[in-house]
């Protein structure tokens, strides 16, 4: 679970709701002004993505939020481990093990490996299902840029519309101030939702694919170190590289 | 046909039509105040770029809009089906159904390959198709940005010619209020051409174009490892990894 | 003759024009304003760009406008009967034709051929005449986007101006809106320099110099795979790929 | 110690406070601003990078800024000495040198050379380690990036709070000053967070990082030159190519 | 001596001062406003970039407007006498011009040739330094660049606290105006040190640096050229696509 988005989250909100509170408080509401700034852009990002894969973006963000965060250490063990002991025993010795894994992509990597493909055609094979992961996630993060997008858009074009109605009926000018105030909620309500929800979101579903990316490619280059037969003192040295150094250090004893 | 394009048209233009109606409904409609919005960007777009490409470009969103979504699965089988004749009976034994075959891409492919091209040629002659086809569309989307781009820019326009009009004849106070009223429309027609027409439309643009390309290339891949004779579980390796996950995971048993 | 830009100049001016004629007509000429934001635009891109390169940018634009449009067609048939030929009668038998072609570029190269020199040192120097080319035409690019930017700005510059000497004598409330009006024209001159003249000329420039690049890339790959003796067939299908597919279907039939 | 960012650090918030103490002094403080402009900047920024890496931010900015600075004349004498030794006696001359080490990377490289690794795998072993480096470094640059964006955006919120309540409680016209007053301040915070701290503070990062990225490129040539035996003329060549022609011209006498 | 950037500078002020006297000329110089925006834009350059580059800037603008424009024909010359005398007489038949050479980097390469390196250790070499030297220009137009972003936003800052101060203290309704007057006066400062030095000036570094490059990279091209011996009219076809096409046609007669 993620802590930092939690925080991230509740901290932002709160400290508008504070901010309102103090001005006030009420008035802030208004559910017109909601649905023209949120179902606009929602409306124009549907426009712009394939719908299975707008649809699909609620599960893409939970996994953003939800899921456990990687571990560059334990992967880092295991394929040292994997290199000793493949290095001593000739690589078939890891099949029971490999048997075991659980996530697919390393499982399909190394049965690879033993299966006796060349070194080529396992990297290729690998590298290209983490181009193609990676592609697919960027059209995730692009949805939530979108959103970030459109919804101050919306958020102008609703308050273009409060204000040129507001203009054409100037009879009371006491309603004035309020018709603005209402016009100017949709303004801030796109630039609410365009950097509290949609552009943070992006940048974590970016991280995310960063760091998914940095570890895939910890393990293509440790599968194929161990397959080339490098000795263990080199497969960690290149393993290594991938570890953020505050990480390192915590953990490993040079 | 694409229902997330047009629900979101729908949904987008009945939501700002509703803020509208709320906001007392008349005067919102200004024939001048669209001519100069909307003109003016489609004229800066047809000095920007060459006329046929123009002209051509309502074909282009018609078939972003309205051709039926391709079928990862479906080529997925296909291709797989062929790569396991081709290993038992040869590449030759595919010919009969080449000659049926409906996507002029995929049966220029495979006619080089049963001509006996090498995969240096045959690879070069796709991926140039490939990549001028990526160009060609990149024009598409590039003129729906530039509209995108220049709607606003003459709203803009159009609203300092209204408020310079309004401020040079200010002698009748009341009609302050409508005269900015009406300087302010083109602001938001301009907002809303692009964001509602323009930029969501170049995006589904830029998506179709990268959906056809990840297929294409799943095709070329396809077609080189076949003729290779790679064995049909590398074949199936190597295409899975074009198909989203999303996709996959419905499918295919592992 | 380029039609589109014409129709696409005409059609914006007019448009503002009908604009201006609409909002009372007179007081939207000013020409100290029109200096400060034309003058100011073209100053600050001569401190950006090197002198000869901005009057070289005249020719370049009145090049981009009135050239006639190349034909990929004509270019198809010359080089695929070349192939023809060459493959039928040797390179030597091209001599004839080589010394009548306009083309400076094609011409080079395929006397480069005829000469004997190898694949690599002609398809070398020729990708640099390219590259070199392309290099040059940015800029020419580079100058009308500079005028883009530097023509809002200046003319945001002439309406702080006129708005500070406004606001410093604003004894007479009554000529406020006057004031404010000149004020704000500069914007709007700044506007449409940039939005009807710079930015969409930057871009036609750029749509040429994509086009010359295919139509060049087109020869090369040409060139090279006549000196290289490919079969005509493979010639055509590598020199299809480089037309776009609307003007191949209307004249080619598979 | 970097002095000119505590140079630029302490002018700046000096200009902006003679600013405001020209300005009559007194309303420019308002905690609630703050905590909404910097808390809501910080909040979006905890949403868009992982907890670790953003509390990580810290340290790193000193680093950057108080971390002295490197010396590019320094390592070029012990690479160039290092190479004319190499040359005369062997690289395993070295070897008591290299325990001396105090830079981990330099030490790891030339470890790696006398061990007798092939220029292949040394060479691919550090630019991994410095790609793996830069980044993490650009993590780094990115929240500061990321606080440059959200400040203003949360300013911008927070202003029209302001404005909006402001509107809504208009019975007071005198107060309308100070209201609208109070509401700008959230904006002036946001502008002052993003260019006074942030984005200058991610300008540095970038800046170290290419200079650390100089550095060490400068060993990889260095060491990978000495361990193929150059002639130590031509590490020299080499080496003084990544030193800033300034520094050059003061210290070498060509 | 940059006739271009003189002009360019002496235009665009003189325009300014022009519409500030037409606008009644006294109160635009205001010597606090001027101080933040500079001196704000100075303070975050310095914290943003090293003290010693943002101090060499200086030194980088004055060579751009006053270093006299390198002669593409001139060295065009130089290089096809070489490449004849080179082919006739051997290399060593220019050592005795290449110690006449003034310019550092054309003698260096010539110097690696007579000295028998071979053409991939030559290449690399000079490739390196040339590499090495728009690194580092590239952060002279990144200081410039820094200056044209910050100058605006401080001249926002300085508005701002004008605004808030002139809000909080509207005792006086006939002070408003001046206030006003003097709140803008940053922005426009702002406005114009970007738009008129720090942009134009970024943009002529730019220029520079690639009409160096494009220089540099036609000496390493001949050089190399000559080394291998090709025939002085293939040296002469390489080096001519370096020359703009404005330039070779006035010279050249084919």
């Amino acid at each position: 679970m993620d802590i930092g988005s939690i925080v991230g989250a509740v901290l932002g909100w709160l400290l508008v709701f504070i901010a309102i509170a103090m001005g006030g408080g009420s008035g802030f509401f208004n559910a017109p002004s909601i649905l023209i700034t949120v179902g606009g852009a929602i409306a124009a990002t549907l426009i712009h993505y394939p719908l299975p894969q707008v649809m699909a973006v609620v599960k893409v963000a939970r996994k953003a939020l939800f899921v456990k965060e990687q571990d560059y250490m334990t992967l880092y063990d295991q394929l040292t481990d994997y290199a000793v002991r493949a290095r001593r025993d000739g690589l078939l010795a890891l099949e029971g093990d490999i048997e075991q894994l659980t996530d697919p992509f390393m499982k399909k990597g190394f049965q690879m490996a033993v299966d006796g493909n060349t070194m080529e055609v396992l990297r290729s094979v690998l590298e290209d299902d983490l181009a193609a992961m990676q592609e697919r996630h960027i059209v995730g993060q692009g949805i939530f840029k979108a959103l970030g997008n459109y919804a101050p858009a919306f958020g102008m074009i609703g308050t273009l519309v409060g204000l040129v109605a507001m203009l054409q009926n100037m009879s009371d000018p006491k309603s004035l101030g309020s018709g603005m105030a209402v016009a100017l909620l949709t303004t801030m309500y796109g630039a609410m939702v365009a950097n509290l929800v949609a552009l943070p979101t992006a940048g974590k579903l970016e991280q995310r694919t960063m760091e998914e990316v940095a570890l895939k490619t910890m393990v293509i280059e440790g599968i194929v170190a161990i397959q080339e037969g490098h000795s263990p003192r080199i497969v960690e040295e290149k393993l290594r590289a991938f570890i953020p150094p505050s990480i390192r250090q915590k953990t490993i004893k040079d």
